[in-house]
């Protein structure tokens, strides 16, 4: 059983009537749904305006794989808590870091670049198509999926070059972009999905659902590694006897 | 040329009587002569102590390659600062971080992890093989060389996969080290070097200064490229008959 | 179940009376038992000297990961076999290769560049370090493990950069290697663990065992692909419409 | 002085009535002409029906960048002359291989993956985007550009993942495909470009050129490695006190 939290920022679905009128049971409920459908997720979903934005150290650990979907308020996420998320996905938490969510504090703490990109919105046609047919993100998917009414994100996509890339997306409007990428950092595994704009009803659609029904799967490692950077002792160093002098620890760290 | 700001925490240079009498000249001092024997490297300083830590604005736009060397007071490095260096590396200038430094905010923030290790200090052997022996930081180098007494830095190293490993260190005491790394971040060249203890003469080390040279003329990038997160205006869409309607910008970002 | 099949090149074991003094069950044989000892396993193994060097389509199509040891004749193993292990190890096939195996056809086929490496045979002492105690092969392992007689592999290792650095060794005569490397090629997982010379008995250590187990688990992945080069049809055509022309195929690969 | 030699096949250029009205010149004359605009580059041409190609070891020896451009008669290379040159790309010689290159030998003996993909004919449009603006290999170009009449190329594209992904191309037809990716082999920076169909002028187009020019200088990197396993004898062991015993060598390799 994989333990996933589904953290949505819940602005847009309650401030923007046209939000509402797509989402009306909130966006994060909606994707919450979508990985309900695997009888091997056990979903809970957090939000921006609960304490500590529904994150705290004991929901946090008992979360194996945690989804991210924010947009309007990224600034208003506190500091400790993105650190908190930063620690556990470092332990081997998966992230899976969905559209807007490029820009969300966690990413760009993830990631160390700009995280920027080009944007448009024009309701128009995104054709998803696989890289890479035999990741397990991309398992039951066609060759290709699309998605009617997008919000166009394009290169340049500042990240660090991606481990896998799972999807690159075609746009009506002519421009292409790294729409589905994996990274390792530290003992957990992270993957962004560019689609997903608030403005239409992208997290209903069927290969959507699956995508992410697959990448909370495929984030989930069974290890949790807790950080640390000992001084290694005089009694822990393999080769004691060849030591000039005995380690000399001094007050450190 | 190439314009080089050497970054000295200048902490231990001046407190501590056992490294004084190593550094006289303090550390910062002796790394920038180092580099100052290439004659197309133009070199300054700056530290910790001057306003913005000697590193505003115009200081680093004038930089080409910054090296870093942090121990004792990373976390009176202030934050507007470590920003306004990994928002330079992003657009194309070199870091070069050492030793101590795999600690410092700016290094843990373009990184994504932990940056942990294990460590001892007993005056032991290090020696540095070369993993590349073909990569221009290694130019001029023997197929390893020792450093007669190191303060041991082991695995694990949390960081994320080097693109290139230049070195890996043998410790008399039974570690290893992957002791030279580099990434690419946005535009930015990282190299992370792990010799350096401020108890021991490392940077007068011939084999060490060929180091410190090579790397600097290795992180410069001629190119500059400025973040951005532009909307595409329908002017600007390559295929604006296509799209079903013109691109409605909104207030964001 | 993971279905196994160990390749061994059985020639030591049969001709070098020291060897066969190390391994009287024959050096594969040895490792199909550390598999077994994992009931999620089904081991079996395959030879040189056998037709096909054992490796025929049908076996191959039943096998989900193979792990190959070989060293006096590399130059024997057929090119065609080759060819049908790196295009299963590319639909999907695990491959694990150990120690010698670095200069096999299949390995410097799969890697591109010279695989070469330095080597001493002298008794010697090598320790294994985990550099990702969080990654699957390194599960149940110490933080690091002794061989106590074992050769020397030592850098620099003519591989393209590792997707994980899992293992790194120290050399009592003061070298160091990468000693446990992955990368994916295509969709098939690639380990690489040098510990295994035929004169000594480390494929009965512990340690190493577990490695074996751990690394047969890792590298299987429940995909097969199959490879091809199409040509897209005017019916497979997203944008038929948009074409300027029907696509007009004409005779290639 | 960048010395680049320009491999062409030369097969379609005297065949194909089609071909020799668009390069009446021949295709490598063409791709010859763009290096020649750059002072710095010292170009020579070779081709299929000479003497070893045209690529003997005098040639290859003072060669720094190689081109590569082939596509009916991939079979036809002799496997004697792609081991010559990829033993010069791991020792350090630049290589830039074009549009159907990718099925080369020397290619796909380089990467070790499949390096299938889709393809159509159809005088499509390809627009060509910018992934990485800062990148030496596209110094001087727009955001994107476009080719007015191309083969589409479409994912999957079978190749390990790019060190860095400079283009990413986005076709008329509804495909996308990653059009300029680099990767490091050896000593030796690789560079596929996937622009070059036989049968439309896409070697006149100004963007091609400057990016061929680009890659040119981009590829050439001053060092030469020669490969080597060698055994370690005790004279070069740095701790041979500590081995137990004097290296034993014995005849291998």
């Amino acid at each position: 059983m994989v333990r996933v939290t589904v953290w949505g920022e819940n602005v847009h679905d309650r401030r923007d009537a046209h939000v509402r009128a797509v989402y009306p049971e909130t966006m994060h409920e909606c994707i919450a749904g979508a990985l309900r459908e695997d009888a091997g997720l056990k979903v809970r979903t957090a939000t921006l305006d609960q304490a500590e934005h529904g994150l705290s150290e004991s929901v946090l650990a008992e979360t194996d794989v945690l989804t991210w979907w924010g947009h309007a308020a990224h600034d208003q996420v506190q500091d400790a808590v993105v650190e908190r998320v930063q620690k556990r996905v470092l332990e081997g938490m998966g992230l899976i870091v969905l559209h807007s969510g490029h820009y969300s504090k966690i990413f760009k703490r993830l990631m160390g670049t700009s995280c920027s990109l080009t944007w448009r919105e024009a309701d128009e046609l995104e054709r998803v198509w696989l890289c890479d047919p035999g990741h397990p993100i991309a398992r039951g998917l066609p060759r290709y999926f699309e998605i009617e009414k997008s919000e166009m994100y394009g290169e340049p996509f500042g990240i660090p070059p991606p481990d896998e890339q799972v999807f690159l997306s075609w746009f009506q409007g002519g421009e292409v972009f790294r729409s589905g990428c994996t990274w390792r950092r530290g003992n957990g595994r992270v993957f962004y999905f560019s689609p997903g704009h608030e403005a239409y009803p992208i997290f209903r659609d069927q290969h959507v659902r699956q995508v992410l029904r697959n990448a909370a799967n495929w984030a989930h490692t069974p290890t949790t590694v807790k950080d640390a950077c000992p001084m290694i002792t005089l009694e822990e160093t393999p080769e004691r006897e060849a030591l000039p002098r005995a380690a000399a620890p001094h007050a450190r760290r």
